[in-house]
């Protein structure tokens, strides 16, 4: 056995390998694992089979200095000591990005808005299409990605992968790739599959994924990896319960040192009609458990939203359009709230993926003003919208959110220049809720309120309780004001579908304050007024999708 | 004593005029009454005193021929005894409008489809003011106004009115009208006020108020009066609960004849503070006791939905957004729906005034081709909207929707466009909700679908009846698909917010039916395929705000 260390930086793999035997039983659950330690932390990790005699073992410094470590296990002849000497960071690599409060942040302390996007099947395309979703990706606004292991089944999904993530047992081949195929979603299974050995990996399968992994870490692109979905006409979506622990053993052992991957249990969990809530909570907590480092870990719903209070669930990855409660989960949960799905860009039928740019940015909007992060999708039908940019590969039917290529939409834009406005703040936002707050509020709370308000309000307030629940959230879902600040430096209010004239502001009374008009459709922003501060009515150019930002001027 | 018949044609106002000496005591409670018989009907309706020792009794005859009658009452030296020969109605007399299960049908079996718009304050404007304003809805597509018999005290609606309904009490004038005035909305008031004598209505305001609902009748104009409202610096929304009841016994005994009226008992009664829900009752009650005809009658919210299931509530007159619950309300209470308030087309800062003409026609639209009716309203700040019309009164601050004037917002041509498209279908429309109307069903409704739906399907369903009322509503309010349909002759779909290249539709498979796409902002109609059944898929413009109408062509 031989052991070769590749990389030692501070936030970067570092990779023992070993060369062997082929594994006997399980290329799975191999008998590897090392203990890294530092100073009086103590890290085990367990290694993978990566075909060809390649065994490896992966662990993320997540500090500088010696890390002294322990390999052992039937694999290798004897136990192997050794220390990594952890250099400081390249320039560009911050480390894990983990939830601080509501809000996200590098290892290294800076703060990480992510800005998603999502394109389900890219690790089954073509190399020159994912090699051309790359270079998109590249020049896009997007930070993060959302896509699957498996391959995907749906509309505008329909191609074969080139390859399996295991290979098939004795026969099932046959009954897989039969001309009939597998019972494809939605489908109500009774029993689980048996077609698939995932203890034995096809490497082919596993070289691709992780070479594009990487490709995405070095361009800094966090990736939202989905474990399941149901969207399926191979069988993955239905591999027996302790065959989906075999296979996360498998990608745990090798992606979890990733510096840039968080966990998406599933896509449209409460879709994957053949898993109960239980198996959601064994893999919950079996990904957790195999996670020596704390990735950020979420459950993607399609109508009902996972518990974002479950311990393991670090963020709530939400498919929704209910901007109005973003504020309402934050102070449920504590956790960050990321809207991972509320319609698409595009022009398909289907009401899921036909959103205007102009919605989509406005989705965008509604979410980041309150502190909360969107996530992006295009599903233009190939050739349908005006001046598209065909894909290089020549391929036929490339729908971003599926395959990747090229984006089309009028909203990327848009979403860059509303990050740009995001990152020049002095902190993340917190939600600025006015009026509209009071109908998410419990009734105790209400009534806490209605004690001090002054006699107008109180009966206002008095009305929201007599209101039932259905009510309020219906009442206020339209009327919803959305805004954030941090703290008294920063106040950025977007008005929505508000075609207002002139627009009043409430400001604290003892900082002075610069407007700023941003028209966010057409990126444009404008200094309106200096010194303001208190109670400020700014005039308006009464159209849809205006933004007003107030910065503190009395600070250096 | 001596009587007066002016008129008798059927639908029309007959009115006997008797000369006599001031009322002793009570102006309003005079001792007049009458009854009309027609075959074995008899209807028994009360006198009112006019002023100037005229009294009169007003009667609308709902049919054709002899109407003996019998006038009774100390106003009079003896029983008087007549007979009305009713002649038939005049063209465009309809007679009064009532619901017909969830639509409105004038009494001469016409259906009425409310368009309605509103101005609050109408009758206290100037008199040129108030004939421009008929003159604007003359030309307008609007057939139905929201208007009160009080005057209104709220932004951009602060004047004085000339007159009001009743005199002062004695002293009570310095304190009304006092530079300090009445504690103004919001208010919560434990005592009511005295300062009104409503036994002596002032009869110029109930004049120059009957002066111009009689124009409105003969412009063929519904009115939908309110009878209270909060918003108020007088005291009328303080009377005494007595004093409520006296002020409509006089407002009933001189208007319940008219044909075009509603009675809208407030403009959102939940904002009045100083009545509690068994006010409201009472109201009610004594509203739908003293008409002699049952006219509509509903209550107008703003947070709390009064309740349409009442026995005396005709319709709900809804304060709401909630465009995709239509359907649920029709099947809840079997009523007509009328969406009486959902923002108006505006740029006021105020969220409720600032609707883009694009929106409040979309908001036309999604609740028209459900079956349900949408009233609009129009809140340009003066001055503020380019190429404006102004009032030729020269009147400044004149706000649509609290005072008339001119309209000068985008979406009434496109209310045209749609009232046209409405008024040629063969019939009311039925709601139409594909798949998002499963979330409005209740569990045991879906479960009983469940049974018999195709396995895919069934599923689907069961996980609807997984989330919890607040997560459906939740859900499909976004994704709501609008759409109507009069039996198999007229199929009418509303694509709302979505930008498809192509859509999907499931026609009656044993019809053929014309296929027309309609533009419903820029107002075109494009006939873009014909012999249409069963499943079919149209092109698109990839726009929003577009419809699809689907019209039988196998019939004659």
């Amino acid at each position: 056995m031989k052991c070769e260390l590749k990389k030692v930086k501070q936030y970067e793999i570092a990779e023992l390998v070993f060369k062997g035997g082929e594994p006997e039983g399980s290329a799975v659950t191999v008998d590897l694992q090392a203990v890294f330690s530092h100073g009086e932390k103590a890290v085990t990790v367990k290694g993978f089979y990566a075909g060809e005699g390649v065994y490896k073992v992966r662990f993320l410094p997540e500090e500088t200095g010696t890390y002294p470590y322990c390999v052992t296990g039937s694999v290798l002849d004897g136990p192997m000591k050794g220390a990594l000497e952890v250099m400081p960071a390249e320039e560009g690599c911050h480390g894990i990005v983990r939830a601080n409060g509501t809000h996200l942040q590098y290892e290294d302390g800076g703060w990480y808005y992510p800005f998603g996007t999502t394109v389900y099947a890219l690790m089954h395309q073509s190399e020159p299409l994912i090699e051309e979703t790359l270079d998109t990706l590249s020049k896009s606004p997007f930070n993060k990605i959302r896509t699957c292991v498996f391959p995907k089944h749906y509309s505008y999904n329909l191609n074969e992968p080139a390859n399996y993530p295991f290979l098939p047992k004795a026969g099932a081949a046959e009954k897989i790739f039969s001309g009939e195929g597998l019972p494809v979603y939605p489908q109500e299974i009774k029993e689980r599959d048996d077609y698939w050995d995932v203890h034995r990996p096809n490497y082919v399968f596993w070289d691709h994924m992780e070479k594009y992994l990487l490709q995405l870490q070095e361009m800094g692109m966090q990736i939202d990896l989905i474990l399941f979905h149901s969207y399926d006409r191979w069988g993955f979506s239905n591999l027996k319960p302790e065959d989906d622990l075999v296979y996360l053993d498998y990608l745990m052992r090798r992606f979890a040192a990733f510096p840039n991957i968080w966990w998406s249990l599933a896509n449209e969990y409460d879709l994957c009609f053949n898993k109960c809530v239980e198996d959601w909570e064994v893999i919950e907590a079996f990904v957790a458990e195999h996670d020596p480092y704390g990735h950020l870990l979420s459950n993607h719903n399609c109508f009902k939203r996972w518990d974002p209070g479950r311990k393991n669930i670090t963020h709530t990855s939400w498919q929704s359009k209910q901007f109005y409660r973003i504020s309402e989960m934050m102070r449920l949960y504590g956790k960050p709230v990321l809207i991972d799905e509320c319609r698409y860009e595009g022009n398909v039928p289907e009401v899921w993926g036909n959103l205007s740019g102009k919605d989509m940015t406005r989705n965008f909007w509604r979410t980041t003003v309150q502190g909360g992060y969107c996530t992006h999708g295009e599903t233009f039908l190939p050739g349908t919208k005006e001046g598209e940019k065909a894909t290089r590969t020549g391929e036929k039917d490339v729908v971003w959110w599926a395959k990747g290529g090229r984006l089309n939409g009028e909203s990327p834009a848009r979403i860059a220049f509303l990050k740009e406005i995001i990152e020049s703040l002095p902190g993340p936002l917190e939600p600025l809720n006015g009026r509209s707050g009071w109908f998410g509020k419990d009734d105790d709370e209400i009534l806490e309120i209605c004690a001090q308000a002054q006699e107008g309000f109180r009966v206002f307030l008095k009305r929201i309780v007599w209101m039932d629940q259905r009510e309020r959230d219906n009442f206020y879902s339209v009327e919803f004001q959305y805004g954030g600040h941090c703290d008294d430096r920063a106040f950025l209010y977007y008005r929505d579908d508000q075609c207002c004239a002139m627009t009043d502001l409430e400001l604290p009374k003892d900082h002075s304050y610069q407007i700023d008009v941003i028209d966010t459709w057409e990126m444009t922003r404008k200094t309106v007024l200096h010194g303001a501060s208190g109670n400020v009515r700014i005039q308006m150019p009464g159209k849809k999708y205006m933004a007003v930002l107030a910065l503190r001027e009395d600070i250096d």
